[in-house]
């Protein structure tokens, strides 16, 4: 069995941004060498998501849209007391998630035709990291 | 180490359908022969689901209700320029989950008492896809 | 590859309760021996949920009141129909999410410096469970 550890890092402009990872992801399985098997990706901060959906950029607007109409930002938090402003982000990244398991067959990404993976920012301007975690047969 | 793939179709007589597959990954993973390890659940299109909840027909229904109210099907999501009508079913399979990870143990699924999986369709009435990968010691 | 299995017990006093537990999961991964690979720690009963977010005390009631407002403890839910009172519990597990994979690298949990595991109970006062299942290189 192979196990083969990396990390994408990010750094957006905005405080809320949606990436596309999903090149990224099966570059990292390439590399890996994993012909079966499965990837984790996941966010190592959590403020951050990491989901999978459309590649469609109204759709990225209206779940944007969405979660700021579930989960909005506001000042009267509990979090807030210890100085930090991001309790939305906090709670924006759990409805959506922060983690994904693919599977790997045939020494690619076994996704649906319109499967796409994102990552999701929801406080940043700063470093974020997430990590990639292959396990399989090579 | 084994790693065994499947794959379950479904094709919903309504829009909108949950369906039990606790037997069917069951059968799946029997099948595989792995008796430690896991098996990813996952749906391969982005207006479905899978989670781990109870067999019970009213929370079935309240599960359904409390969606509509979370991710209301509208006309006016930005997702709809595009001439799809779907992005609530986007929305709902957010909420809900969209894979599940199942332990095995002595050749199982390591399940408490009352959780079931089930295939959650938002968007049905066409011919959809979950991936079942199984990972572990046979 | 190495399989290991364990499971944490709950019984929490209060009906409603987050606990940490990532020191119990890097106890059980360090126990397993594997050094390099995943873990996924999962609630058994389907009232629970278990998540990675901040150890805050602010943002823990934060969370706990908002998924109060996203899934309301309401009488006139049809599981409520089978003698039940929890639907919210099924609810609010499902904001939440029932499971996590977390890495595992260099022997150790691989987590950013903020995460942090929690079990959260909706519906306690009675014994409750959480698989491990550890699987990787030794």
């Amino acid at each position: 069995m192979t196990v083969h550890t990396d990390y994408l890092f990010f750094h957006t402009k905005k405080r809320q941004e949606i990436v596309r990872i999903t090149d990224e992801v099966a570059g990292i399985v390439a590399k890996s060498g994993v012909r079966e098997g499965i990837v984790l990706v996941s966010a190592m901060h959590i403020t951050a998501g990491v989901y999978v959906n459309d590649w469609e950029g109204g759709l990225i607007e209206d779940i944007q849209e969405w979660l700021e109409k579930l989960a909005p930002a506001r000042s009267d938090y509990r979090h807030h007391h210890t100085g930090e402003d991001n309790a939305d982000a906090h709670l924006k990244r759990t409805v959506l998630g922060h983690q994904v398991v693919l599977p790997i067959t045939a020494g690619a990404l076994d996704l649906g035709p319109w499967e796409q993976v994102f990552y999701a920012e929801f406080d940043g301007q700063r470093r974020k990291r997430v990590v990639v975690k292959v396990m399989g047969l090579a």
